[in-house]
């Protein structure tokens, strides 16, 4: 809403947040989608690469900004300082979705943060890894290459104009708190994490998402975040999930089909990483029968291409739509996001075309025990479409 | 956004809250403005009334939907029944910022409530009036009208996915107070305000906003609001408000230039009234010297005309801006809302054009002491206006 006006062109990553595609609606400009690369391994989306970016702003030197997520939910950063140079020499602004990073300006072992990395906006869910109460963010701007002004101002248009003096008050604790005890904090956090990792990985039937040396689209990785593979246990992440929440009190933060990913913040002690992998261990030691099996997907992820849009989300929502099935939805434009988990990366955007190859692969993924988010039918009997 | 597509026109009061304006902007939606009716004596905005709406709709049958405030700041409610009626028969909605009026379901003594008198969405500032904390608001919907799924998209495209958790159970906390204690509560709150009302109505130099019989745009009035004209007493509101936070430990919730509004709410207690009368008679018995006349203005509120609009507030917001002179500004389309108080009614809106006239009555209200609120420079020597 700040920096492109309707009709200007935005390039974003395809696993973008929700809540940008709700800025695309409210402003009316028009994505441009670049697939994240994907570690087929862990069932994994990873940051888009600087070479995939290089040649998406050649094909779209109008492009008025680029916009990432840095780092993902699992911690995993794309080489930002190289998409940071690149998107400058178009001078154009690079706007950083960092909710999960607004603690790693407070140590050096951390990935470094957007803005040391030369981004223009990042915006933080402070409550997320910092201690402010949830629904509190922040929103870091520098430079000149966006217009402070004008960011209050869309800032008024999607704000309440009563704002909760308990929420404030608690961002400027937690700022407090990580401007006096940050970096011994997060040596702490680091060491639980560390300790939560090493034991983990020896256990038989577990992997662990590590960081070894820089690969395209991961090029560091925030070690607080542990994901931990069980579908060598044969089971899905959700189903021990509900193990470990039901029976040995752990909750995951994020449990997907191979795997969950856990958060170790500054509130966690020794205690809660012994009863981690206390856990893990029995969950190791129980017996399993497989039913999850997920390696034929892993060759299809990059074969989807990129949707064909023939409306931009904010056409999308303001035309009639219907609900027709899933046959009579090829060639129909999609009201609706689709994605599946595994991979995170939305088949469908709003605004698109269903073609026959991407039904038959959210068929597949469905079969195989994926999740589907983001439509109104998510057994995908039925679709919503653009009424023609 | 979930009641007009781009381009659909909303027939709104001309002195609606900037929300609704921010709604204009992001849903492209058309405002078709009613003036409110007006106080010379107390100089004080009314609703609009069910004859100016009928005259409005005759002339855009094709408007999607009405919107009017009730009550207003001041408690003041118009013949909201009528404009429901009215409104339905034309087969559009009646949206109601009912942000002063959480508490009306609550007593028989109190106006109806929006949803009681036909409205099809009332939004409530919940932190408002009854105990919810700051921020907190609540959205009621009946009837058949209103799509509840497309409300709740909309509301996807502005809200937080984090929503906290805290102010949503100090919504259910507020809820389940005036569910099981609300009736005796306003019981002891009118009683309170009536107390007020009679004893401050008695001190000599004051006046109080009463309401006798139904009058064009004023059809009843919640007595918890207290508003008081302190203007015969040589001082204007603003500095009425000064000597009662500063001297006398009372804080009033809306000082204006003539008057200021109190509320009384749940939250009262008998002493707190009895300091307020206590530092009324103290004010009252101050010597001040007069300093604000504005009867001159009083006649020309009715005489300004509706602007004429060239550009939505949406595409005025997406449009190139420069700043010039009040000189230069004569026939340019202003970017910004300029909004003297009193009365509180916008003289311009974004995308309409300036005229001599408006500029005229602008100055002169200045001169006379009037606060200009809404735009840049509120001393108005310059003037934000469309790149032409």
């Amino acid at each position: 809403l700040a920096v492109c006006h309707p009709g200007d062109k935005i390039i974003l990553p395809r696993n973008i947040h929700q809540s940008a595609i709700a800025g695309l609606v409210l402003s009316g400009a028009i994505p441009i989608f670049i697939h994240p690369e994907y570690d087929c391994d862990f069932d994994l989306a990873y940051s888009i690469t600087p070479d995939a970016l290089e040649t998406t702003l050649q094909r779209h030197p109008d492009a008025k900004a680029v916009m990432i997520v840095y780092p993902t939910y699992q911690g995993i950063c794309g080489d930002i300082i190289a998409i940071a140079e690149l998107t400058h020499r178009y001078n154009i602004p690079l706007l950083v979705d960092e909710a999960h990073g607004a603690h790693f300006s407070f140590h050096p072992h951390l990935p470094s943060s957007a803005l040391s990395a030369g981004a223009d906006i990042a915006i933080q869910s402070t409550h997320k890894v910092l201690g402010a109460m949830t629904q509190a963010s922040m929103l870091h701007l520098q430079g000149t290459r966006l217009d402070p002004h004008r960011i209050s101002q869309a800032l008024q248009w999607v704000q309440s104009t009563s704002p909760s003096y308990i929420l404030l008050a608690s961002l400027d604790a937690a700022r407090q708190q990580m401007a006096l005890f940050g970096e011994s904090l997060m040596t702490q956090t680091l060491e639980l994490a560390k300790k939560a990792r090493e034991n983990i990985r020896q256990i038989q039937g577990l992997a662990i998402l590590d960081f070894q040396q820089p690969k395209p689209g991961f090029f560091a990785l925030d070690t607080t975040r542990l994901t931990v593979k069980v579908s060598e246990l044969g089971l899905s992440g959700f189903e021990a999930d509900e193990i470990l929440r039901g029976q040995l009190g752990v909750t995951a933060e994020l449990p997907l089909l191979h795997h969950l990913t856990f958060m170790i913040t500054l509130g966690n002690t020794t205690a809660d990483i012994e009863q981690l992998i206390h856990a893990f261990m029995i969950l190791a030691s129980m017996k399993h029968s497989v039913r999850c099996r997920m390696s034929d997907v892993r060759g299809w992820v990059s074969d989807i291409e990129q949707g064909i849009s023939l409306l931009s989300p904010r056409e999308t929502v303001f035309s009639p739509t219907e609900t027709v099935t899933l046959e009579k939805s090829v060639n129909c434009i999609s009201a609706e996001l689709i994605c599946p988990y595994p991979p995170g990366i939305p088949v469908l955007m709003p605004g698109e075309v269903i073609t026959s190859q991407s039904l038959a692969y959210l068929q597949q993924v469905l079969r195989l025990g994926a999740r589907i988010t983001g439509c109104s039918d998510t057994t995908l009997q039925t679709i919503k479409v653009i009424r023609c």
